[in-house]
């Protein structure tokens, strides 16, 4: 299957880096080939789930079975598909962002892990019926990998988008 | 870019429905390149996202700009961004299921609204810190679009998987 990206991400981290993405504004501008009316009625929803194509990743390194999460043996290795680390087959990364605002051609969002570049596949607004339904339980291990994940430094460079 | 599935939906039902996905229970079973050990440790989660494609969507029926959702006029006409309906740019579907149990090379899920036969591109943990940050807003129009969708009917040939 091809897929086409339908935007770029806007952003000041041009690195991957593990943690500290809290407090990040950045801004996804539409392809070309999109109108711009794709983007309307967007700003009436909180928040959106961004699907993206980790693009930095080396195939090479890319995990299809198990492993310990980030590499830390301190966990429980598990299967790649009980973890949301990058070098994942089909290289596609998830996440829910805060709706900032949408002017023209490009939204602007809140906590997107994601570097400057990367390309969008596909924006979805969050309807809280598509949420988990019932109690959530996930194992230690992934809040002790969370911990500082969102975490907002004062010298974060990607605290702020220049985007 | 290419995507390549990595396990397909096992479901009763055999053609795309609006509504009633309430019950439903189906199975994922991994694609013949990965290891079993792909899914090690999933079942500690209650919760998984998983990425699919709408496989039967006809291009042509893809919209690019705006458009009533569910042609229904009594909605706002919105950006197909602003909206999760399937005929989409590069068609892809985001659903979170509860999982069931892990089984070897097959995940049991419940909820998922996806029809026998469709291809899964990635499978997510989730975790609670990775779901929306903040109170969660969205238009009138969503929530009546909603109304129906999990509903559980009696009759439902959905509601039991036969995976």
């Amino acid at each position: 299957m091809i897929v086409t990206p339908i935007g770029f991400v806007r952003a000041t981290r041009q690195t991957p880096e593990d943690d500290n993405w809290g407090g990040t504004e950045s801004a996804i501008a539409l392809a070309d080939e999109l109108p711009e009316d794709a983007l309307v009625g967007l700003d009436a929803f909180s928040h959106a789930e961004i699907l993206f194509a980790f693009h930095q990743v080396d195939p090479a390194k890319i995990v299809t079975g198990a492993r310990y999460p980030r590499n830390n043996p301190d966990w429980p290795k598990v299967g790649i598909f009980a973890q949301r680390g990058k070098n994942r087959p089909n290289g596609l990364g998830l996440t829910t962002v805060r709706i900032l605002g949408v002017a023209g051609r490009v939204l602007r969002v809140a906590e997107l892990d994601a570097i400057d570049g990367t390309p969008v596949l596909d924006i979805k607004p969050v309807m809280d019926e598509f949420l988990p339904r019932g109690p959530i339980a996930q194992p230690d291990w992934s809040h002790a990998l969370m911990r500082d994940y969102w975490r907002q430094t004062d010298d974060n460079p990607s605290g702020r988008s220049e985007a």
